[in-house]
């Protein structure tokens, strides 16, 4: 393909994507196919020559778009908001198209200082100090894993540079609550602690880590000859977007010198807002943090954002430099490929710039008002209307709500929950993801795409109301 | 941003890039700034209010467009070619546009089921057997981390649910060679297994692992009380392109039940073509397998594709299944969140889905011929010219050269090495990065970005000769 041919087909891309946003809201949020239908549909051999363009979008718009769900669609109030917002598509279309790796500074050194201006931009914009640095990962588990791994290096004394994991003699101990996101008991898995060595802390009425029970269980810990290596805090759990005192908890961590992750995935980009700081109060006490720009802010997806307090460790645990990858350079730049996991890294910057330039830091903030009203406003209808409530604290854009018709407990609630938001999704109206709470299952609704009105939240409401109550 | 604006600097952006690539060939190819000058010409706070579009594509042309390194240079060969060929770049469009997010099948279906179908293409395309998986990861760094991270799980019989790395008697051993990426050490070390369980066995003269003396570390470990968990073989070595003998190592981690990962991150492109598969004989026998397609194949960056033998396993090692991620159809399909490290996803599939669309599988290997015949003729050329030496083999597309005038030995040779490559990458006209081979810097000349004809090759060769010879 010649840059003409691209020039033209690149049109017929953007124009099939403006026509997908224009009429994403007509189209059912759930993707409505039966498992394997799609793969069915596709040749199982790759094509010898080359195929037509008119071929391959008559099969995006048949094959590929019916079996989507929508989430970019107004009334997408399932997971989390993962708003792919257009100037952010367009700083991301930059990249690809440029097609520049970041192995190092010298291999594009525009790469690199971009995301330590755009980085640093955003700590600015949610108040944090000057001591955090801050790298793009792709996703809140891979911040996490490293996180873990930065912790687990920092207790055991850099233990991977003599025999690992392997040589402990004291079992290294890591923290979170059972609210925590599932990638947490996953990074610590895979970082090697093992399950025996992982302490599900007890959480209060709120779903927020309980101080107490967390000072109880590493005292206990120390007490039996263990030694904790890391507390992962929540900053707006997944389930409930429930709160951990960060303040006492890094207070703990202090006192026993562990290492304090803050998980901030969803709620980070409500930080952006001064009201809303009191919800990570005592951050500056953690070691890392990770805020999903790829989420509620509006960033396209892939762009978490790592912020660490000693930029020497993290790169003392994950810096390599074989020889072809050395300039004259080194002394003086950053080289983010000891930043994280990967070596290779695309321009990410690029899409956080445009997002950030085109809004500007008012209209990001205006936006994620709007969706903290919307919340209260649909919190505060649920609350107001018999046999529903609301089982959780609203600090954000999630609200945990249930329908409890009179006589209804037990497995025959949880059936009729499932079968209600069944029935919700299957309009294609709304989409909402059910989780468990307490052991019983009740709806999350998330709400923050970058097109969800007051009249969507209503919209969303009637039919709740209409599938839970048969009316 | 409303989808009409988004159309009207949707083209503008594909009018940018289509002039970009247009007129990279006349770019000096690597960067010439220095560090720190980026950031210094951008601002340090973010913008309150929005800012126009015609401002950002004058930062784009004044600010970012001088600092980068042009990977897709006709001219560009140093580190490896990353081919971000058109086609996958209008597929990489398609995803960002359409913002989906794979958590599960069920929040988009199609972008696990494309996966399904592409990744399974690409396994026909390389001539790998149907007992093999696939699926797409960032980069090689990430899949060959959840290798080692499969084998460290296999060996320990799932230690991770019980104590972890750190209830293991037996060192836990990894072998790999000197020539391996260094994202093989790195993994190794964040996996926990610890420096001093690494085993650098010998490689031969042509830089391949010495099976004999792979057997020999193997016996020596088993001998002492250790476990042999994981041996990296590489098909196509970064410094040199080596083959290390697969058939053979397959076969001694045969007998010992030891985990053979195969490293063909950049090699794996050139298994598309039947002549060339003899390179890896015996990788049926391995357990995993990692080909970049976003190499030298020609998708744009991220997609590491990572086939394993036993899918099973590799979903217990990495599953999680929180409530607000299940759904009736878990039973029916993959949940791709379980094959490596991240939950979120993009649409990755789509940009492999066009390019082998586009091309047709003759395009890709016509291309892949075509700078085997490049890298052979230059090989040539360098070994019928006074002074000059190829330093390994060339199987593939990589050229390992060192001007060596007479009298000139030891860091002063090493000086002469890096003063000539300085020269050539200042010139602008073309690009290499030295590597340090047998403990002295050489020139690793990769050929095989989409554009660089014999005319590009041809070029490169006079210009290297100038600066080396004097002349």
């Amino acid at each position: 393909m010649t840059p003409e041919e691209f020039r033209k087909l690149g049109y017929r891309v953007v124009d099939w994507i403006a026509d997908y946003r224009s009429k994403v809201s007509k189209l059912p949020v759930m993707a409505r196919v039966a498992p394997g239908e799609v793969k069915g549909r596709l040749p199982s051999d790759p094509p010898e020559h080359p195929e037509t363009f008119d071929q391959i979008f008559r099969d995006l718009d048949e094959i590929i778009l019916p079996g989507l769900t929508h989430w970019q669609h107004p009334r997408f109030f399932g997971y989390f908001p993962a708003n792919a917002m257009l100037a952010s598509v367009l700083g991301d279309y930059l990249s690809t198209g440029l097609g520049v790796l970041g192995l190092s500074w010298q291999s594009s050194p525009t790469l690199t200082e971009l995301e330590e201006v755009v980085t640093d931009w955003m700590r600015r914009m949610m108040g944090l100090s000057d001591r955090w640095s801050g790298v793009i990962q792709d996703t809140a588990s891979t911040s996490t894993l490293v996180a873990l791994l930065c912790a687990r290096e920092k207790v055991s004394n850099y233990g991977l540079a003599r025999g690992g994991l392997q040589e402990e003699k004291r079992p290294l101990v890591v923290y979170f609550t059972a609210q925590s996101h599932s990638s947490v008991e996953k990074a610590a898995l895979l970082a090697g602690f093992g399950r025996n060595n992982l302490r599900v802390v007890a959480h209060d009425g709120r779903f927020a880590m309980s101080a107490p029970a967390l000072r109880d269980a590493l005292e206990r810990d120390i007490a039996a000859g263990a030694l904790p290596a890391a507390i992962v805090a929540t900053t707006g759990t997944t389930t409930t977007t429930a709160l951990d005192p960060i303040a006492e908890i890094a207070e703990i961590a202090g006192e026993h010198g562990v290492w304090l992750h803050v998980d901030a995935a969803m709620a980070g980009s409500a930080m952006i807002l001064p009201e809303c700081r009191w919800m990570w109060n005592g951050v500056e006490g953690a070691d890392s943090l990770v805020v999903n720009a790829h989420k509620w802010l509006g960033a396209a997806f892939d762009c978490s954002l790592y912020y660490v307090r000693d930029a020497q460790h993290l790169v003392r645990v994950m810096s390599t430099s074989p020889s072809y990858l050395q300039s004259a350079a080194d002394g003086q730049v950053k080289n983010l490929r000891d930043w994280g996991l990967p070596l290779g890294r695309r321009f990410r910057a690029l899409k956080l710039w445009l997002l950030i330039r085109e809004q500007g830091v008012a209209g990001l903030q205006a936006r994620i008002r709007r969706d903290l009203e919307n919340a209260k406003w649909f919190a505060e209808q649920v609350e107001a209307t018999a046999d529903w409530s609301v089982l959780a604290p609203v600090p954000l854009q999630t609200v945990c709500v249930r329908h409890e018709p009179p006589g209804l407990t037990g497995d025959a609630l949880d059936r009729h929950t499932l079968d209600w938001v069944e029935r919700v999704n299957r309009s294609g109206e709304v989409y909402l993801t059910p989780a468990v709470l307490d052991g019983r299952w009740m709806v999350r609704v998330s709400i923050g795409t970058a097109d969800t009105g007051r009249e969507d939240v209503a919209a969303l409401w009637a039919l709740m109301r209409q599938e839970a109550e048969g009316r």
